[in-house]
């Protein structure tokens, strides 16, 4: 089925896989909140609040799911007071388990990560994605920004097709940074603190604080290449996940 | 170091598993030619003649391989007569072996590939790459052919950053189509056969026939996806593989 857009995909699976997560979950901490996916696209409000919150992507990467395209991810993130706890993103055909808790480093299957120690932007690898919108003007932005990016000139740009996997590899020093406007809050609760917690920074796409509601995010190994990268891309602000729903 | 550019770049390792290569061949086949991306960077001849011919590319996807980034290639194909007669693509890091001999199909590990029976190109994944030119000219009509294909609109668009395995996801059927202007001879010659085998077909991105030495191509599950992204494609013409030095 699609949902957003002809290109914004969901399956039985993704619902499946998220009400597993959530029943499990409900079963052991009744009072905790979640904010899934598939529930939200079902209807559910999209709030963040303070309460204890289960941010879940059953499948991210469902385009990739669909094709059996080698990068897939379940992505779990757990907040209390609006702060990232703890992430796991499990890349199941890569069979990798990053995990993340606040204060004790992240992992990837028990192995610390650390991102890259780069500090020059023509040396670094950039990963993004031209997501499910195929509205012209986000379109131009979305183009208009890459490619300044990579006329800097960078080595290279990557496209995994899934947010949280593009997340952990900043994590694991493969990519120096990553960057989308259009993601969800899903797609990057629980890489945020796998990023925050290999050493490296989360920054909104205009430089300021990031605010994992509001569809905009740049991870980076460091505040130099954040600050570089800041510089080429040109915002624009996707309905907020937690705006209220449109009449 | 870097080749034609500075972010064009080559390692040691090339090298050597390159000469390991040719040395291993020779001993056996003392006859055969070859065409390996390191040699003809230093300055040996790049002529597809019809002796059997071994075209080697000893790491596709350096830039992925200098930053660990998960997708790393070698690639070994092996003509006679200017005729693909197999191919060999093993992706280091996924471990996956893709092999094809002409007229015996196509593999991965051993389990027969099949391309996509996907006809429709708004259900497809395309595969490109932004390659290592940044030249503004070749800036232009790369972004604007994929800005182009991605508003068809299609599912998605990838860059893994090697283009032996972006061939390779083609057979696979992981994605419909991999098209790039700029790549060498050495990226696509064992992808071509393993694309062939497993029932895809290879294109100019003209639409014409494909020309290895060319530096262009597009390699499709079937002739109506790859002749819908050709319609899109904004074509030019890097010098070719073939062409005499430049004084």
């Amino acid at each position: 089925m699609t949902k957003s857009s002809t290109v914004d995909l969901v399956t039985q699976t993704d619902q499946k896989v998220e009400n597993l997560i959530i029943q499990s979950v409900k079963q052991k901490f009744p009072t905790h909140r979640f904010i899934g996916e598939e529930s939200v696209a079902a209807g559910e409000a999209c709030d963040l609040t303070d309460a204890p919150t289960w941010i879940i992507d059953p499948i991210d990467g469902t385009t990739n799911f669909v094709h059996a395209f080698p990068f897939v991810a379940v992505s779990i993130g757990f907040s209390v007071n609006k702060q990232m706890e703890f992430g796991v993103v499990y890349s199941c055909l890569e069979d990798k388990m990053f995990t993340a808790r606040r204060g004790k480093g992240a992992f990837c299957n028990g192995t610390p990560l650390q991102v890259s120690a780069q500090n020059d932007i023509k040396q670094s690898i950039i990963a993004t994605e031209f997501g499910s919108s195929r509205d012209p003007e986000a379109v131009d932005y979305i183009f208009s920004s890459l490619r300044d990016i990579l006329c800097i000139p960078v080595h290279g740009v990557r496209s995994a097709g899934t947010a949280a996997i593009n997340m952990c590899l900043v994590a694991s020093g493969c990519v120096e940074a990553y960057y989308e406007i259009g993601i969800h809050v899903w797609d990057v609760a629980a890489g945020s603190i796998i990023v925050s917690e290999a050493g490296g920074i989360l920054t909104d796409v205009d430089g300021r604080a990031v605010d994992l509601m509001s569809r905009r995010i740049v991870a980076a190994n460091n505040r130099t290449i954040a600050e570089r990268i800041v510089k080429e891309i040109r915002p624009f602000n996707p309905p907020r996940d937690d705006a209220p729903p449109q009449q």
